[in-house]
């Protein structure tokens, strides 16, 4: 399914950001290996959602254009899609919860999309799209589980092992698995000799449960601060895990925050704690990266920094 | 002076980390300009100051370099000593007030150079570095008001102009004046008709109000967020500054958090608030951009976070 990602990034070149390749000295020198962070926080709408979104609508046919796209999601996909539409020319819906945070449900607006609102109760969600997908002929579009999004999301390592070459090892995120899956597509398929480590939340550890068991197990109550990985695999992302993934690790809460605290104080980079999993699985040291050229996924920086800001506001004279 | 820019870029440029420009297509958008972020937050210990520091020291006779150097400062021009020192190999010592932030002091030591701890009242310093010089042999570095300095910080702009090319405007932060004369230096010598827009705190204008009347205002009192904009011009950057740069505007402390949250938010960059004075200026409009190109120099991204994590840490599960 390799060709498949390198038509995505035919597909969506010039139309997502090329991400910026970042190092650290600092961590460099204390884990004596070399490390490249795949930045998709600096991602249009912050996150690497956006080139699955992209990839996926520019593959709809004229029809399914006209008609117009929905999904549910409080996330990044909300807001890749959103904008995803408005370049494309095609009318998204977005179903949210009524409990989102007021930041998200602006920025998905702002990009264009229109929001339909739904309960917080589990299932409301799918509820309210299915009435309005049957109505107005709306194309579902799945946060995760569907090939063209897993291939546009394998579009970042895809770029990431053009311009970096050989590497030893590639760590990423694991949450509905879309990320994941595409950058195991990427990596096995550049690099095939290249062991690809996903890294998960113990407390959301259902990815890496059904790796070891063999079989899709649901995630039920996940209490991360990761919180983009709390969504479980579907039956296209759990398929590519099984055949191209050569182990799931998990990471405990403080691990999460202190890669994050490394990012951002030591890299400068602002990740949002579903991105800083992949850096915590390194520095978990599970694996020996003696020597090894290490590549690290960041998956996106959209966290809420409005109580930060409020506090720095008010303090000011 | 521009020969000596280059000069400095011809040192240096193996030693320093070329740092990366970014773009924010939102920001393009709401201004209808093209902005270039030169982020220098990427630099080696955060900030530009590491680029003088290499640029001096690497100038030193053989002499100088065995009895080694001596600063004060408790802010980037600390670590950055510290650093290049360890890299070209001179002892370095750092005097630093009793009341200096912990994290600066750790950071200062971690890289090699010795501290001597001194007093917190003005002159202080000062006091404690004379007898160090007259016993040791040390060579004073100026944080700022040093020809070296100057033209080593002026290779973050020249590096920007040769990446970017033609710009109409470029905006820098000023306190002691280095990173501005150096950027004046660069700018006018690759792009002689791009205007040079220095900005400041107001809370601060020091250098605002010495550019008007033409002759050195000290600074007294300053009471800004931007820290490392508290200090003001020495012989050498005033000469400069009055030579190359266009204008001094000021911006409010509001104005400089709010475009330090947009950094954040918008373009992920962790920038501290000396760093975000420049984006300040741009957004005060008190230029017309509209059209234009525009640099926007990012001085460094040295921020306390300790606050931030600790309260994400108490709040894990």
């Amino acid at each position: 399914m390799f060709d498949k990602v390198e038509a995505a990034y035919e597909r969506i070149k010039d139309i997502v950001n090329h991400t910026p390749v970042m190092t650290s000295t600092t961590l460099n020198d204390q884990l004596n290996c070399e490390c490249f962070f795949k930045c998709e926080n600096f991602q249009k709408i912050g996150a690497f959602k956006f080139r699955g979104a992209v990839n996926t609508l520019l593959q709809l046919t004229e029809e399914e254009k006209e008609r117009g796209v929905i999904t549910h999601s409080s996330g990044n996909h909300a807001q890749a899609l959103s904008l995803a539409a408005k370049i494309v020319g095609v009318k998204a819906v977005i179903v949210m919860p009524e409990n989102a945070p007021k930041v998200k449900v602006t920025a998905t607006k702002g990009y264009g999309a229109e929001i339909v609102v739904c309960g917080s109760k589990p299932g409301d969600r799918e509820e309210a799209v299915k009435p309005l997908m049957k109505k107005h002929g709306y194309t579902l579009v799945h946060p995760s589980d569907d090939l063209r999004i897993i291939q546009g999301a394998g579009t970042s390592a895809y770029e990431l092992i053009k311009e970096v070459g050989e590497l030893d090892y590639v760590f990423a995120p694991v949450g509905g698995g879309g990320f994941l899956s595409g950058t195991a597509l990427a990596t096995k398929g550049l690099l095939p000799n290249a062991k690809m480590i996903a890294v998960e939340p113990k407390n959301a550890d259902d990815a890496y449960r059904s790796f070891k068991e063999g079989k899709i197990i649901p995630s039920i109550n996940p209490n991360t601060i990761a919180d983009g990985l709390r969504t479980q695999l579907g039956p296209n992302t759990f398929k590519i895990v099984m055949e191209y993934v050569d182990d799931i690790i998990t990471v405990t809460e403080e691990e999460i925050v202190n890669a994050m605290q490394f990012q951002w104080e030591r890299m400068k980079l602002v990740v949002e704690p579903s991105g800083s999993v992949s850096l915590a699985g390194v520095l978990s040291k599970q694996y020996d990266l003696d020597g090894k050229r290490v590549g690290i996924m960041i998956s996106g920086g959209n966290i809420d920094l409005t109580d930060f800001f409020t506090t720095l506001k008010n303090s000011l004279s």
